[in-house]
């Protein structure tokens, strides 16, 4: 693993079809917003969204520093939580923004956590067919995950995240002294995230992970720096190597399938990062059952999870059949059987049966390796 | 200009940064839909979106043409007029494909006029974040516009297109045949656009529309079908130079500035040709006048126009001074100062100050050329 280098702020570059960009990682960086989106996102002016939370405890002085820096910025807010990355805020958060005369001179700065980042790169993906977006997460799970690969949208009636574009940001500003206003429960979903990418690419990784818990659980910013450089450095690997998922980016969706369907079954009270490592969990099992994954795996991954302070079992009451029904509306759902990324063992992800990343698993395994489980 | 060749289709290849696609023109092709989709576009299965007219015309062919192929195909179909080209239409055909289960596995038959181009290929561009897409064009204007570039979106109150992604198409057909059932002030329309390529790029394209004008009106296939050739290799070569519209691509926007306030204070009763016959005459008057166009150019450029029955000069009742309102709301107004796109002469489009192809015009000027075309 690499090393942060003490004193300054990590760069960790991204490769995409698109062209390069930089993800900063840095106690500090925050407070050099403006200098640091004009220099790799220099625009007439900026249009700054977040949710109301997050407005009100870092908006005046991220549109102060713009201010300073002696380009114009406006704030648009709505209103916290998933329930409201849909189509009628995106709506909303445009109109808002043809209103104030934003044009195609503009850049639109997504300051908050994965919902405002899906929501507020959706929105700068469509206005006037496109600006620029600079990522701002300001939640561990945003910093190391949805602030990278390109990923926006918002979630409709029918599922999450079924409407959306792909929109590489022009820099991602990951400033982990931002974490210290973040309650823990949302500091350990991050670390499922986090102890996914070690899974998935990075033995030593996870293994380091394990050991520094305390520190991370603390928020000790230096090592919290350099679980966000090494998770973004893994993922920025994987989407350099395939943008749209046709391949290898799959395995980031470890955990995911059963995760999305515990997630929405939850009615969305489980965050993000406990569902997906209760779907880790889960399916390390079901890739131990299936020969995929190595003897072991499950147990030494639900450890360093249960260790996290994270779920590893489906919640009381949640009813395997319903889990299982629920993963086939998943877009993961391809031709008819549904998709499952599995693991060979801790630290490598299994390139699928043929090389497509993907194990399709009948509703009859799946059910059967979560009944063992409850 | 390059010969049609007889008995087979034409092809226009466009060069992209996401690749290349083929723009196929001829006689007859809209038979070969579903075979020709499966080859350049191949997908588990297809979602056919058209509005209600074009559906009654065309629908039930095109889906039993899949059917014969061996595809499935479903129609979701939309109340026709660029009125309904709005989010809520967009939100309404994809809630529609969502609920019939149509997954990432699905390709987009975009069959209809510019409307439907740009409404289908906005649900493609957003549905899970990107389906693939073929623009059928069914009207003359489409096929030699709105169908090459890429550009899809749909209007909100503020604006014509202000919401919108750039998609390009895997394949175009354009089939003249079908044009047998448009209106012939829908083929007028159409014809001004090919006469902007003509004055923007080609002279000796631009005279030989003039002398074929009564074959085009009379609907002749194999005139249609050279025109259409031309007008597609000249947008490609445009869009191929400059695909986000940085610099060249403005050219195409000659005609359009004062296009789209005509059309838009007109309440959309102009169709979109004739509004830019009206902006191309007033455009290049002022030209002229700037000392930018050469002389002689406007009173030519007015008279083909003419000669294909399209207007060009304000209706009757429009106020100079509103129209010059109008057209600060434009996509092209950047730092306060609106664009134009104007002409050195017929067959080249001016480079501008800058070369950014664009010319800044004072509010005096553009309303003093608007008294004088009264």
């Amino acid at each position: 693993m690499a090393k942060a280098e003490p004193g300054g702020p990590s760069r960790v570059t991204v490769s995409t079809t698109g062209g390069q960009y930089d993800i900063l990682i840095g106690a500090g960086l925050f407070s050099r917003l403006a200098v640091l989106s004009r220099k790799h996102c220099e625009e007439h002016r900026y249009a700054i969204v977040a949710d109301d939370r997050v407005a009100d405890l870092y908006g005046a002085r991220a549109v102060r520093g713009f201010e300073e820096a002696g380009a114009g910025a406006s704030l648009f807010t709505f209103r916290a939580g998933e329930a409201n990355k849909n189509r009628a805020t995106w709506a909303d958060l445009t109109d808002r923004m043809l209103a104030a005369g934003m044009g195609r001179d503009t850049g639109v700065i997504a300051l908050g956590g994965g919902v405002t980042g899906d929501l507020a790169g959706f929105v700068a993906a469509t206005y006037m067919r496109g600006l620029p977006v600079v990522q701002v997460p300001t939640t561990l799970l945003a910093m190391i995950d949805s602030s990278v690969g390109g990923k926006t949208g918002v979630d409709t009636a029918a599922g999450k995240n079924l409407v959306g574009a792909f929109l590489q940001p022009r820099l991602v500003l990951a400033d982990p002294e931002v974490l210290a206003t973040l309650p823990v429960a949302e500091v350990r979903a991050g670390l499922a995230e986090a102890i996914k990418h070690g899974a998935i690419a990075d033995e030593a990784y996870f293994d380091w992970i394990s050991g520094s818990l305390s520190a991370l659980l603390a928020g000790d910013v230096e090592v919290l720096s350099r679980l966000i450089r090494r998770s973004v450095e893994i993922k920025a690997e994987v989407v350099g190597r395939d943008e749209r998922e046709a391949g290898p980016r799959k395995m980031l969706n470890f955990g995911h399938t059963f995760g999305h369907a515990v997630e929405a079954l939850s009615g969305f009270r489980l965050l993000h990062g406990e569902a997906i490592a209760i779907g880790m969990a889960i399916e390390a099992r079901l890739g131990e059952r299936l020969g995929i994954t190595a003897a072991g795996t499950a147990d030494r991954l639900a450890r360093v999870l249960s260790a996290a302070g994270l779920p590893t079992r489906l919640p009381t009451g949640m009813e395997p059949r319903a889990v299982v029904e629920a993963t086939r509306s998943d877009k993961k759902a391809r031709g008819g059987r549904v998709e499952y990324a599995l693991l060979e063992r801790i630290g490598a992800a299994s390139a699928g049966p043929d090389g497509r990343w993907g194990w399709g698993v009948e509703d009859g395994e799946a059910t059967d390796i979560l009944n063992l489980e409850c």
